[in-house]
């Protein structure tokens, strides 16, 4: 390698997830993508011969011809990102920690773990101390939560800190891409909707209780808001759009939840990351926005849009949350937990 | 006229709605179109050339020919189907309805009046006794719902009478074509959701508390349950989406929600109405149904499909509804409208 | 079975061609269906349990208790209708004719085969006397030519018999469901083209030169029109559009061939066959029609929708040309063919 | 101003091609917008309030504030680009010349005029020439050709200078960008293709022979290649897909076509210029490529991306160009003709 740059390897390397690592990483200042492993239906190959590239950038030059390796924890890398299918990716990733590799997941299988940090960098950076009760010589697993999940939480977060949550209603409308590739079938989706996506409403009601939890010592105490999820699939490429009911502790005015928005700021903005969000979030005044395909790309797909802020009859204040799923609920958001694991002395 | 059928004339026979209006009545065996009326710029034309005609059967034998004339109250008919826009609804219905038309309105304009049924067949037939009140020398107005109101109000119902409801939470994911035509911009739905539909979620919390309220001598007392509404327009031709949220009075088993949707009948099915649905309600067992592009259909358009029914941790159930928006929720809903008052002797 | 009805078997029951023999053949007055048969997958379940129905009509009542069988040929029918995949349809069709069945197909594998008529009931009728010279005791292999061939072909028939045609161009946009299902990923169709689809210019090109072929004692003399085909995938649910230019042998005038089209008559209308559209050709004067979604079902989704003639500065005349791919472009094609055979008395 | 930049004004400021010009401009290296002006609709607000903005970049902080002017001919810059609809564009530019403006206008009125350059930097840089004839004192006129021009002229270029064309086929599937905003309705385009565009057959066959043509002293001597287009919209956000036919004076092989495609490289690239792609001309060897969601994009919208190259039955051979419309086919490639203006001493 010719840089100073940290050498990543991308598990999955050919799947949606993975070409969106590879999109994120190709001029990345401090990483630099070293291996690409995948499935042993690709390994061997070139990388630009294995892969049904469907994003709409070209793939990165220095890429294209690097050979895919299967997913054995013997790459010549110190880091890992992981865009596993949760089918697989449970052991593999299990195994390249107990070689010492610090594999940051994007993947399901994990999150839940009782001594894995699922990372927002914006929300729980001192969930990262969690990887010191884990039992890998010098590895360690981090993760990323699910798509769906990041664009909430990041939305409640300086409420939960302002005024306090107590009850949480969100019903979404999340895009194509979510699902992956092949994915959901063009024949399902055009002049559709399904409302169904597969154990997404308890992914929704259950990780930000963990995100939201108190790191108490050597263990995260859950958060108690109560969360009610509806999930949709809608015909859109990228961007999950939430409509969200909130309760509060202490009832806050319209002008005050604004306010919370417009000037949150954190961890990953005062450590300068360079997949931070210039902001993390932008409070829209248009009544027609957020709007997934006009700003599901600000501040590099990493912010969250919201809008729509209004009383709600039954709760206190409703309003619609917007984020790109495959950027920063996804590889995004995954490399932005890199960093910071970088900036706190965690990967060197 | 060469039968016993009721002359019936469209107003706004060019729109979205009229055409639909058209397509529906063009068999029916009670009505027949003798008039099909515009604004200024149809006006005198044949049908075939003054209309832009979007569905996707032909254009009635009949109706090609017919000219087009002004929505003056002199029409050859005695009762008319109204599609106009609301922009101009309002006083031309007063002008038909005092000229002693029956004037079944689709348009938001006389809904709330005090003395104007808001009428769904299956839930307030009741309600039509209202004209009696009106001050129309033989004329009257019956309204029927907005488009996203009617598949709400018909899921709700068996609810209510069974259970007592007292709060309702709906997210809709409503289709294209209840924006009329040109109505929204490609460019707007291509890859796209739009968070916001102008005045509507205003009338999906008040329409239903008129439709479920009790007719008293001769006013309407409202209900009082609470609802909140969130609405969105995706990319779908035809069919409104509803993910709603419901806490009981007494909380039932879901088997007997499920019970009550499968047995509700109510007078359009006991007056044998020509465009009654044979089913209200249909509950669907699986979990990625209802779907728009495959349940909408169900019954000439006229049955609202439910399933996803489960227990909600913020209310006592959540489930996801769906309804034809043009047939069910504009010119299907009216023309049965105009079938009860057939059936109970307000139109001759 | 309770009817004077021919019972059928569809092969291939689950997929999105036999779901769409199974809608179609619902009300059939000649036929009825008494098996359905699948894969090993979809043996021995309920249909109902076995298919994944993807149409916006509703599984008819009788046929969702079948029992899905194996495509053995033992099932207790005289004639099936094959929606196989072309990767398992040849032999298990060979199978069948040999057992006697009348195997009607919607594959492509035996449509080239020398003595199986590529059979479409207006164009070429006498074909199906091919069938005299296969070697099946009894039982026989009919097929149908491909969803994108028939628009065409019916297109081209009056023009060939009245005027000659030295050179036919056809550049099409195809629908969706011509891909079955799950067929094209909705992430490979949302805001995009794909300009290719495998091996269908290659068919689009030489279907039609044995379908316009003349049948010479037994066997069929190809056509000798020259033809060159470009075929894309559009974001269209049904109903393939095509671009077509052709050179005349006597170049006639855009009114004659208007008449010629208009006009065009043949044997299923003769014949009076239930799935015979009222007529074959409709000459649409909108500049703006024929479009999939307002065209695809006229006649019950079998009548082919023209629009747009006018000179061309290449060739003699261009023009528009849609028909609904799986009705007039499969199962409802095939039925005709079945139909046309009941008919001349192959079926009995 | 705070630079030595051209301070340059946008005509049509608040439409969608106007929009694109803010965007391409908005970190320009030599041109800066000092002035943006619209109809009487907007003139006199902020720029943030008079537009719609449906691009998915944010709108430039430092045009936000702009107040939007009138479109009359005394704006605070040198040169005016111009994205008028041509329902008022042509005096409204002839006026901005006349008084010295340098016009660079992407509408279609002054396209065919005698003196008037149809600018593509890569084809035809020195028909900059013909500006000397116009009778303004100063001021000129330059226009860009049509979105669907463009694609093609640029991917047969390097084949008529290598090998000479007689004929050319093209069928267009084009986005619902090129018909501006709000242009097409949503109800006409889901589920559906439009098999024809207002007057676009007509400048495809013809812009093509001035661009192809030779300057002679004053005038341009039209080329004589024969063209037949036929253009459809289809379901796309951005990108016009053509389907394209070729017969040449000298038939190349398949290799040598695309080693022409390959090593083409014109004024623009050698000149440097800022909007000018790296290569103007992408083959693509994959089979389904080039598709507009994953092409069009490439080298700032401004390459055009072919694919499919085969022989043809009827032409010599036949191939898939595609050409992002805003970018290239408006907006982006009326700038490359400012740029070329600039370097060869028009515009100082």
């Amino acid at each position: 390698m010719s840089s100073n740059k940290i050498p990543v390897g991308i598990l999955g390397a050919t799947g949606s997830v993975g070409q969106k690592f590879i999109e994120l990483l190709s001029d990345h200042p401090w990483f630099e993508i070293t291996e690409v492993a995948a499935s042993e239906r690709s390994s061997g190959k070139k990388y630009k011969d294995a892969v049904n590239w469907i994003l709409s950038s070209a793939i990165p030059e220095k890429i294209k011809e690097l050979e895919v390796k299967d997913c054995e924890a013997n790459l010549n890398c110190n880091i890992v990102f992981s865009g596993l299918d949760s089918s697989v990716a449970g052991p593999i990733e299990e195994a390249f920690a107990k070689k010492g590799y610090k594999v940051v997941s994007n993947s399901k299988n994990h999150r839940m773990d009782q001594n894995v940090p699922l990372l927002v960098p914006e929300i729980n950076p001192d969930h990262l101390e969690l990887v010191k009760t884990q039992n890998f010589s010098g590895g360690c697993i981090v993760t990323n939560p699910n798509c769906s999940t990041i664009g909430l939480v990041i939305g409640l977060k300086p409420l939960l800190d302002n005024f306090g949550l107590e009850e949480v209603n969100v019903v979404t409308m999340q895009a194509l891409s979510g699902a992956g590739y092949p994915g959901v079938a063009s024949l399902d989706t055009i002049d559709n909707v399904i409302p169904y996506i597969p154990s997404e409403e308890d992914k929704l009601e259950t990780e930000p209780l963990k995100i939201f939890g108190k790191l108490d010592s050597d263990k995260i105490q859950s958060n108690e808001v109560k969360i009610s999820a509806q999930c949709n699939r809608v015909s859109v490429l990228n961007g999950h759009t939430e409509c969200v009911q909130v309760k509060f502790k202490n009832k806050p005015s319209k002008k005050e939840i604004i306010h919370a928005w417009r000037n949150f700021s954190a961890e990953p903005q005062k450590l300068n990351l360079h997949m931070a969000p210039m902001n993390t979030i932008y409070y829209l005044e248009e009544e027609k926005y957020p709007q997934p395909r006009i700003h599901r790309n600000l501040d590099k797909g990493m912010a969250v849009s919201i809008g729509r802020l209004r009383e709600d009859p039954l709760f206190d204040y409703k309003f619609v949350a917007l984020s790109h799923n495959t950027n920063r609920g996804a590889a995004g958001g995954a490399i932005l937990c890199g960093e910071l694991m970088i900036s706190k002395g965690y990967i060197k």
